[in-house]
């Protein structure tokens, strides 16, 4: 690997230039095309011998983008940032949504003196940070990219962050490929950032025109690109992607539009500079070793390259404060869980000094409730419109600008944002997911409004907790819970009033369950969670009062981590160590497998269930209940089949 | 509930005329304005009393449409189609995507004489087929809407359909909201209708400015709607969609665009010519009865509307296929389950007269093999570029035409497709969903390309069977199983090619697993699918080579519905009544899950696991099943601390 230029890139950074005040403009500058054409050059060869070390990855994909990697980390034009601290809270950022290209954002991190050089040959392995697409535990990444389409969105929620609520005059640059032009994603995203007129981000299109299998459907039409970006509200600059003096010229205009996103829809060429440029069936391989020399022989050799990068004020990464809630409920009161969430986060609010606290929604926080927080804390709420896929990116932006992120809409729509919710999983996002309107205790509405399976989606997500409030009371200490836990959480909410079951000063936690009903001639336990923890309820009572059959009532209220030691106590004391699961979830994935894997070693328990059997549709949330047995009159009857 | 103007309605559909030939023009007609407005106050006033009626639903969101309906229905500038079989072949299509405006669908087959009036007030009850919101139990409805935005996606495979594959000359109506406007899914839709030049196919957006929570980010600026369906290749009309004229004028005018599709951008009130007229919350709540009066007062109560729809040609939807194959592996052969799925579909077309399979891809073509298919019958394979939302609604689009609809893509991608599967569950749409790349085994890609969560997400659809072959033989057999099957599908594909496990004429069966190896002494069960069932029968022949420990090995395969009584009996006849489950896929809701749940009565039998307990990481496939304990060697040393 040639480290001509990656040892003078190295030793640049350390000349770091006075800070930059706020708001300074940078001077428009004249840039050594040769140099910065040779750096280009530079890139692409790291590219290539990295992908062949890894004898996987996509070269041709970085080839195209070498000039403007190069524009972005090498000249004043782009990217102002610390070199030596990638993680800088005032840097500009970066975001590669066509995380294949990872190679060359690595080179690039290499050239200004932030990876060694040796490191780049351990792409891809098993023991190294390099992964085969961007992940944040590098602390240039924000967000990990790879699966197509959503780098815009998550940039989109740190550039509002950094506008609107930080006041950091830093700027988003977000790299996207062409053939990722097709997610509806970016489209979402497009609307939002021009909608709420984020001036701080720039958007740069790689025009390469060959998909993963085939030309993509627009191919080198740069104009249709030019007329969607412009439709959706951006200033858009149409150059040649290879063209250093476009490039700079672009970058450099970017900065001076103001209450607009720009996007540069840069024309290039899949492979540029290799042998194998704009040919097909060249995606995601490596290329032959000889191409480095084919490289290398364009390049002019000048020494002498000076970075001169324009490294921003340093700034701390703010802290996330400890909150804590006051709650207070009658005991004779109702309330539904939904309508919970929005007090819980007003309440939260009271103790966010440093109002961390943002709340993102889809057009239903007057169903969410979430509208309590827009009309108690307006700056911290952004309405997201209907749009669940970059609602979900924007909450993740958000969080990563340390902000606590709470993102609310229907149970089911979440589903929308799967592949957000999955992304933000492996990045490690610490989003809370507020569903609300879960199950089919929704009633008329029918089943495209009933999330039925929202519990099996979030508890796949690695880390991620599940919380299932039964009242007023336990969804508000969920809320709190979740403020304060770093990782990424669901909160499952209910649409009906339901009656108060705890005293305000009850202590939930995660990983707890609550025992509602226990006396020592219990037969059996029944768990529920939300609406089904009240129908479990009335129906032990009922067999108690009218059949003298005597039960043990569990309300789960942690799904994940589920309380494995509360459920096993409480089935062992039963007297025929069984289990009713009662849930408004299909059974795959939700309550019922989640208490059945946990107990798979237990050779005493037998665990049964009641959950919606099929496709659900209208009716009163009652008649719901009803026709899939899950309210008190069902589960009696199935106690009395269980127990005779 | 006034019925004059109904029984009107009822009675003009039996006028039919004569059958029109394929490619007929509509002559312009002069409408008689007045009538038609009567037909679109009838129309609201339904819309009314059904909502009042079920206490619950959307009249002011149907009133913005009411002028847009009578036409669609009422004039030859709408729908060609007949009232008395709404469910003929030939009949235009109407898919009503913002799917809470159920109620005025529903008036409207009355008022053309299919729905009975009285039915009508029974909108929402649990006994009444008219659920809030539309579902394919009415043969006038072909999808599930409701979870916005996903209506043109299906048209869209329907358009294609009619089009290129069935030659018929009819056309595709989708109502769309303005709010839903912003779901990306919506652009993903419009960018392959126009890609595909669907002259067939007609949107209307009902810009009536008001979403749920607030004003749409667009509100009436009707130009920001035109812009943006131009960019996207369509042809547009921007007219008053109150304006009768204007209205008959714009769908005369798209009958005649060639290849390309229309939209008509109707600027509309939410509750028009109601007193709640373009106020803000009213979204979602009857109004009273009042406003029946209201609206009868601004009628013209003219006698003698003449319906004479125009009737197309009768045509029979096909019937189903029975297909059959041919499966060709040495038994030392080689080969991925991926790359069998593509050899599987060209297989199948030997036996396909009548060329009903259709695959649908996301330029992943070349890594899912369905490429082969492309090759073998190029008519029949659609490229849907990267746009997974689109992909999964196109190929719902060709199930309704009854089309054996196969969409591949990785594994991991299906995730950002969740809520169109999830609908399509609630449809009963037939496609057969094959990931590819599922699990750590891909190796150096990463996480974010690995389908860690798949298993779990197409367990919690309704009647979803779910496959995950191990070799190329049943890989082929349950590509050939799930062409058959009557129900939504899963395939779990592979990358690694694996040894081939089974004789070409071996018998498969959703709801069968395979024992692999099995002898009386055999102390524990080891169940496995895909690449795991390799390495849990290399650690059996090492285990009992090596170590004189005997274990069963099944192949599961069938995942859901799963073999209850195969894994029963199997796990019985160990000494140690104990089983192993071991997975390339997380724990929640994968086969560790299944295999709990479906034992979860049985009192004898332990269940262990193993399965990717974290966020996965790039390497090299072997890699990452060794830091898994996914391979024989940690699945070895497993077995040996089990049976200590």
């Amino acid at each position: 690997m040639s480290d001509r230029v990656t040892r003078k890139g190295k030793s640049q950074p350390q000349k770091e230039e006075p800070k930059q005040a706020k708001k300074q403009k940078v001077q428009k500058e004249t840039y050594d095309v040769v140099q910065l054409q040779d750096m280009a050059h530079q890139l692409r060869i790291h590219s290539i011998e990295m992908t062949i070390a890894s004898n996987s990855g996509h070269p041709t994909s970085c080839a195209s983008m070498a000039e403007i990697m190069a524009v972005l980390f090498f000249t004043k034009a782009g990217m102002h940032f610390n070199p030596k601290d990638p993680g800088n809270f005032g840097n500009d950022r970066f975001v590669l949504s066509k995380g294949h290209a990872a190679p060359i954002l690595y080179a690039a991190w290499s050239m200004v003196g932030y990876i060694d050089s040796k490191e780049l040959l351990n792409l891809r392995k098993i023991d190294s940070i390099l992964e085969g697409h961007p992940v944040p535990k590098l602390p240039f990444v924000d967000v990990a990219t790879g699966s197509l389409g959503q780098g815009l969105s998550v940039a989109g929620g740190m550039a509002y962050s950094s506008k609107f609520l930080d006041k950091i005059n830093n700027r988003y640059w977000v790299l996207m490929g062409d053939g990722e032009i097709a997610e509806g994603s970016v489209w979402e995203a497009a609307h939002l950032a021009s909608h709420y007129k984020l001036d701080n981000i720039t958007a740069i299109v790689d025009v390469n025109r060959l998909g993963q299998s085939e030309e993509t459907s627009i191919g080198h039409d740069v104009n249709v690109y030019k007329k969607r970006w412009e439709a959706f509200g951006w200033k858009t600059f149409v150059i040649d992607g290879h063209n250093l003096n476009q490039l700079t010229d672009a970058f450099d205009q970017c900065r001076n539009v103001k209450n607009q996103p720009q996007v540069i829809i840069a024309k290039t060429f899949k492979g540029k500079y290799l042998e194998m440029e704009n040919k097909e069936d060249w995606h995601g391989k490596p290329v032959p070793q000889a191409q480095v020399d084919f490289v290398k022989k364009q390049m002019k050799q000048q020494d002498g390259f000076t970075l001169t990068p324009v490294v921003p004020t340093q700034i701390e990464k703010p802290q996330q404060s400890h909150f804590t809630l006051e709650v207070n409920y009658a005991v004779d009161g109702k309330q539904s869980t939904r309508e919970a969430y929005g007090k819980a986060l007003v309440g939260l609010s009271k103790t966010d000094a440093n109002q961390q606290i943002v709340a993102v929604d889809g057009d239903t926080k007057n169903s969410t409730f979430s509208i309590k927080y827009k009309e108690a804390v307006p700056t911290n709420f952004v309405e997201c419109f209907i749009a669940e896929q970059n609602m979900v990116g924007w909450a993740q932006g958000f969080s990563c600008r340390g902000k606590v992120a709470f993102a609310s809409t229907f149970a089911a729509f979440f589903a929308r944002g799967f592949d957000q919710i999955r992304m933000g999983g492996i990045s490690g996002s610490q989003v809370k997911y507020i569903g609300s309107h879960a199950g089919v205790s929704i009633g008329e509405d029918g089943p495209s409004q009933m999330g039925l399976e929202d519990i099996a989606m979030f508890r796949t997500i690695p880390n991620c907790v599940v919380l299932y409030p039964s009242d007023g009371v336990s969804a508000e200490r969920a809320i709190e819970l979740v403020a304060n836990h770093k990782s990424p959480c669901y909160v499952r909410m209910s649409r009906p009033s339901l009656p108060i079951l705890y005293s305000n000063n009850e202590v939930f936690e995660i990983g707890k369950s609550k025992i509602l009903k226990q006396n020592d001639d219990d037969k059996i336990l029944l768990i529920g969670g939300g609406v089904t923890t009240h129908e479990i309820f009335k129906a032990a009572k009922q067999l108690s009062e009218q059949d003298k059959i005597h039960v043990t009532v569990l309300d789960l209220f942690s799904v994940k981590p589920i309380d494995h030691d509360g459920i096993l106590n409480a089935a062992n004391k039963t007297s025929l160590k069984t289990i009713l699961v009662v849930e408004d979830h299909y059974s795959e994935g939700g309550l019922f497998e989640a208490v059945s894997s946990c107990l798979s070693l237990n050779n005493e328990i037998k665990i049964h269930s009641i959950h919606v059997d099929k496709v659900a549709k209208s009716g009163t949330p009652a008649q719901m209940l009803s026709l899939y047995h899950l309210d008190a009159a069902g589960i009696i009857v199935k106690v009395k089949s269980i127990i005779q």
